[in-house]
């Protein structure tokens, strides 16, 4: 024992002096990466087994230095990413890092708080609900949703708990206790054929069946069209089933198409399901009350989530969801056992009961750091900048007799194609990834394969979507000799 | 559209050179806080509200100063803190941040790449399941859990994803597609009285029902008894259930009682159950080889979880799961919508079908950090050091007649009362906390009260050890007079 007590802890790791010092240089690095990220290509170029093949090395006896690590993240990592925040990434959905982020997600790190019961500090608590209040003025939620929202990891956990709770309601809340099997009770949801796969997983992990997840018919702009939503409804109770979740998408992925929302809240009303609505790219337009439209019928909903990790300046993750009433939430996923009692359970909310983790990180101080650093006005800026050069873009593809659009073009986003087919699109897509100019990935829409341009970054200014159009121009010219 | 596009972004948020200035300080001030936090009241003092009404502020027009922000982190954030990297932090569980983990933290948030699928960034992927497989060696686990790691956000998500995946098999594959009430099986699931609540959660989450949870009872040290396990399993197979989940504690959260693997996994093999083992903080000891007792049965397991952000030096969250075979937590958890189709799916690990959230930061690049940092000498002297102490601790309890040990000592944790009984042992543990010089939380053992003293921080040394016990016995002759 008496050897064990003899090591001095600073001998291994770093020591704080080392510390200061690498941290200085990887601020540096930071900024330098951020500021330059466009030189790199765009989607990595390593081959399946590459990055392991470099960083492969026995488990090391001894503590390394901060030197040589770092000497292989430049060298084996690096070529090893896609990069997200290159101005040229128009991949997926937009993952924005910001500066005022990154120092939250630092001081987060460095104060190594868990705030899974308000006593583990009121803070991380107290201003995790400020700041969420803060994003219902900021993005003119309903008003029931003040005092009603906490940071999930995802959107998927997010939809996940939503569900859970519409499983529990329909439940009359017994299913936590005999379980679906024991409740005997057919349990249906609904969405449409262009939401997320995530509400059909979390479908799957409730325990529902996929088999009971009915996917809405939509337009041809990709919105669900609520006529088959309420038919569905009608024949799944009359062949005895409970319809128990309706979540409509703000913002589809493929297309960025908006569920009619007011149209589909009424039939949820109706039929006494939960309403969830997932917004979580579009929902960070609502900051513009120009794109507010979209929004209409949100106040009818039981949930609603938005990525701020996605448009909204914020590093991944921290996705904000809004409950109608928490207490369906906490009732669906509240459990108390003696080593979690504290004094003041009464009094503060323990975030522990609105998700699935127990632990949690102090995720508010970075949503906090960027509505304060941009403001209302910057967050606007950002949001606009983006859906002008879609707009622009949008005009372009029109005026390319080559070329149509596959939808109608939404906020950030353009959804295209190649007139001569699925086969030429897809060469096309190929080409401009391999190119490392830019980074594109595709969808199916109506069956036909589409090219997405989805503009997103803080640092995609005017000449970088004009050197995108202009490489497309270029490459469908290729692809068509 | 021309004014929109007439923004600078750079107007808005902070100016690379302005993060640089913030950055450095940041960087400085936490080297600053790490070193120093014992000169803080451990647990916080604010009242309820007491935040919140510090913050309130009405949302923000324009972009504001760094410097304004950062004087209301220290103003109004740090009272509102719990400092759980104080050496004099005793409550719960260890939470470790420590220099090289808070870089890889930093990086992560810098680089902002999204690791769902591997061609979204191939070193994301890569390099987790490299520092897993590290981890594989550093904590000798079975060599079946190589190449079968993922990280998860926590233990309780790991615990869903590994029921879910006993679920499905128990189901033959089905659930996921009729539903619990269409399966019609009722499946059962088991595990000790002890376990931590996460457990009973998953199992509402996944559906089964708080019902068909079987707590199986303990010995006086808090260890699963086998014996009673078997008789449940035996009883619900003759009352038609189906065992399908047992899942087993390296560690137990209240008095850190270690399971009898070997016994249990030879139990689930014959009941053909899945067999998962929580190693949430205890699995960090496995590091030295002294302390692999404990380890015994592991490789009867087909699910384990450690989480290096409870005692192994690295930042929450990070959890790392392993499964015997990968492809049944694939077939339980994946959906695969047009829109996520990547061209080399079939050479390579997409890490969202491991787990329940589609996004996923580049967590691994911490974990590495820690590793190389410390290396397998320098964990293993974190882990010897605190045992040690707390070895210490429990032969100071024994030796003064007013105290008694409520269990025996396991690894770094001590759990002890006063003779006296209950209340006086409550009104100890509250005065203690209320002192702000240490903390310190409790649970029940055997229906009576219990202080728990759970020694991991890396900053811990003999001298707060002995001031804490100074500190208890002086005031538990205060809460007797």
């Amino acid at each position: 024992m008496q050897q064990a007590l003899q090591n001095d802890p600073a001998r291994h790791g770093m020591t704080a002096e080392e510390f200061r010092r690498a941290g200085h240089d990887l601020i540096d690095w930071i900024a330098a990466y951020l500021e330059g990220c466009e030189e790199y290509p765009v989607l990595s170029r390593a081959a399946p087994g590459e990055v392991r093949r470099g960083v492969e090395a026995p488990l090391p006896q001894r503590g390394e230095s901060w030197e040589a690590m770092w000497r292989d993240v430049e060298t084996l990592i690096m070529p090893g990413l896609t990069h997200w925040q290159s101005p040229n990434f128009y991949a997926y959905f937009p993952a924005n890092a910001s500066y005022p982020a990154i120092l939250g997600e630092l001081l987060s790190a460095g104060l190594g708080v868990n705030g899974m019961l308000w006593s583990c500090s009121p803070a991380a608590t107290e201003l995790e609900m400020f700041v969420l209040d803060w994003l219902v003025d900021l993005l003119a939620l309903p008003a029931h949703f003040k005092g009603a929202g906490v940071i999930q990891h995802t959107a998927s956990s997010a939809s996940l708990c939503a569900l859970l709770a519409a499983r529990e309601q329909a439940l009359e809340w017994r299913g936590n206790a005999v379980g679906l099997a024991g409740a005997g009770v057919r349990l249906t949801a609904y969405t449409s054929d262009q939401a997320h796969s995530s509400i059909e997983k979390a479908v799957m992990i409730a325990g529902l069946g996929r088999e009971n997840v009915r996917l809405v018919k939509s337009d041809d702009a990709g919105a669900m069209l609520p006529a088959h939503l309420e038919q569905l409804i009608d024949a799944d109770r009359a062949a005895g089933c409970t319809p128990c979740f309706i979540s409509a998408t703000m913002g589809t992925t493929s297309s960025l198409a908006m569920d009619p929302l007011r149209a589909i809240g009424a039939i949820a009303a109706r039929a006494r399901a939960w309403f969830h609505v997932d917004g979580a790219m579009a929902g960070t337009a609502l900051a513009c009350p120009e794109f507010r439209g979209i929004a209409d019928g949100l106040d009818l909903a039981d949930s609603f989530c938005v990525n701020p990790h996605k448009w909204m300046l914020t590093n991944f993750d921290l996705d904000a969801f809004f409950v109608r009433e928490p207490q369906r939430l906490v009732r669906t996923l509240s459990i108390l056992p003696e080593y979690l009692r504290a004094a003041q359970s009464d009094q503060v909310v323990n975030y522990r009961d609105w998700h699935i983790p127990l632990g949690r990180r102090f995720r508010a101080l970075k949503l906090w750091f960027v509505i304060r650093s941009y403001g209302v006005e910057g967050i606007r800026a950002h949001v606009r900048r983006h859906v002008a050069l879609a707009t622009r873009f949008a005009h372009w593809v029109n005026e390319d007799d080559r070329f149509e659009l596959a939808a109608p073009p939404s906020l950030n986003l353009v959804c295209f194609r190649l007139r001569a087919g699925d086969a030429p699109s897809e060469a096309l897509l190929r080409r401009l990834n391999e190119s490392g100019k830019i980074h594109l990935t595709h969808t199916k829409l109506q069956g036909r394969y589409a090219l997405r341009l989805c503009i997103g970054s803080p640092r995609t200014q005017e000449r970088h979507v004009e050197a995108a159009w202009a490489l497309i121009q270029r490459t469908a010219g290729e692809c068509s000799s």
